[in-house]
């Protein structure tokens, strides 16, 4: 399918953090759009929005909505995927899921190109976004398991409010403000919308991101767990995670323990695999005080990787620090960039 | 000896952010004080300070200043403990030093009390004070590595500020103005004082505390490897650390990997290890969302655990989640309450 092909895209979700950044990914991108859709749920129907300089009335998602539409890209949610993609799929809509709902499910491809671009082709209408602490994870240390083996993965994660949504950034920003004013700091959304207590996220750090399991992990960190393991394809990779939110407002930052199989690996191999590695930035440079940081990452669409050690007492492990924008590889980049894949290939 | 003795005590570097609460602290446990000598450099000399309602003037520390002193607690930069310590130790004062210059010095107690009290008595006048990010960690760890063995801990941190002093607390708080107003961000200081680069910590997160090492490694993350093995005296435990500064004012918070020894540990088995440890609080309740977080550990003494999880893929593997004010058990009280063992040891 050549490039003068043209699509109708849908775009569900379109007020939110991730709706917004997918609008400017596919106009930075290019992407051919023929006609633009932008849904959302009836409290924000009504808005406006400019893209690529003609200003667009969201509308509310509808199973109508999807009449003619060639892909769409959903962040609205769980539950408005559960119930609005599958009418997408039946009106022959290519969905692309940014949210959990079908990330586990047998037949939806979880994907990230660098990784697994190969399990688009088998979609059945669904495509899965991975989680965003995910998705940079994967990309840094696929690389690294296709050269040297990968063995174990422990991560922990050092989160931004933005994967929490706009209204966890305007909490920040007015608990922040309080702080430096010495007020009292109100805390009503993090660390989870839909969990019974709230706590100040403003100088502070929430051992908490999503609802906690049985288990005593929380669903963030279970989804780090799941989908690695489903998007390597590698079902019995050790992987232990725990998952942080922190007082920034864009890029997860994720310090990454692993082991790999080979023996004898020095720190330059691994950083020359990681040079070489689609999508990575190596910014490693201890000399030069180089190391990738939140704010650096912020608006890029690369995953940056730095501080690579090799541990001092076992041969097979090595760190990382993964840094990435969360709206951006970690959400928004990554559905489009499934899109474009989907489009070079003829997937639809 | 008993409490009916009392004791000069000196406070080199009164006026920094450790000296504050270590002024703060033998203020709150009543500790014996005869005469308090309030010391520090040239430049901070002639402050004056209130202790126990009364106001004392901050001079200059020097050589003489030791006579008489029976303990000397120090907290003004490496080089000026290894110019005056043994200067006071000449003059009789036992030196009690909260800076790396002594650490890893053969024939010097390094002391976390919970940890190896009985180390104090072998001191040839000068007892060391761990780092900050070691003494919350090893006090978490002594009661599992005593009752379970431990073979290895690796370390991912999220320190505060403040461990970099009063001046990095201030362009934390500048910086976050500066933000919120839109404004650009001017960087003086973090990630530390005397390297080349400086970049913002509002908002952010530096993977460097401390100056590289040759290996790759910062300062502060062979600190945390070296000494966790002194105090604990394990020369051979595995220890792999990535320390992190982050927006955040007071506390740092560490997430901790470890393997146990022994087989079939239980989270159970674990917590209650934890509830019987001198010194910590188990502050762990999915139910309640119930963990610490840098605020609430705040202006505590404690060490604060939370978040205990076994690994899912490894029966020796557990998740634990340390929190404590650096500024007090990581520094002013660690160092007061080695002060308090001397003295009801009679040790001094």
């Amino acid at each position: 399918m050549s490039q003068s092909h043209t699509y109708t895209v849908a775009v569900v979700g379109a007020t939110g953090a991730v709706g917004q950044k997918m609008l400017e990914t596919l106009e930075d991108r290019n992407f051919p759009v023929h006609e633009l859709k932008l849904l959302s749920s009836s409290r924000s129907a009504g808005t406006k929005v400019v893209f690529k300089g003609q200003t667009l009335v969201v509308e509310e998602a509808k199973p109508e909505s999807f009449e003619n539409v060639d892909i769409a890209l959903f962040s609205a949610g769980g539950s408005v995927s559960k119930s609005l993609a599958p009418e997408a799929v039946k009106r022959g809509a290519l969905v692309i899921d940014n949210t959990s709902a079908y990330r586990m499910a047998e037949h939806v491809p979880l994907v990230v190109p660098e990784v697994n671009e190969a399990d688009i082709e088998h979609h059945q209408g669904i495509i899965a976004n991975p989680n965003c602490s995910t998705i940079q994870m994967v990309a840094a240390l696929e690389p690294l398991r296709n050269s040297l083996g990968l063995n174990r993965v422990i991560v922990s994660t050092y989160q931004a409010v933005s994967g929490a949504g706009n209204e966890a950034s305007e909490e920040l920003r007015s608990q922040s403000q309080a702080f430096l004013n010495g007020e009292d700091l109100e805390a009503n959304l993090l660390p989870v919308k839909g969990d019974q207590n709230h706590y100040p996220i403003a100088f502070n750090a929430l051992p908490q991101i999503d609802l906690f399991q049985e288990n005593g992990y929380t669903f963030e960190e279970m989804k780090m767990i799941n989908e690695t393991r489903k998007i390597m394809h590698s079902p019995e990779l050790a992987v232990a995670a725990t998952c942080v939110r922190l007082p920034f407002f864009t890029s997860h930052a994720e310090s990454v323990y692993i082991e790999v199989e080979k023996s004898g690996v020095s720190v330059d191999d691994v950083k020359q695999l990681l040079t070489n590695a689609p999508g990575i930035v190596l910014e490693d440079d201890p000399a030069t005080q180089a190391y990738p940081t939140p704010l650096s990452a912020a608006e890029k669409r690369d995953v940056f990787v730095g501080r690579v050690r090799k541990d001092l007492d076992n041969d097979h492990g090595f760190h990382l620090w993964v840094v990435s924008d969360n709206l951006l590889k970690g959400a928004a980049w990554n559905s489009v960039q499934i899109a474009e894949r989907v489009v070079a290939n003829g997937w639809l």
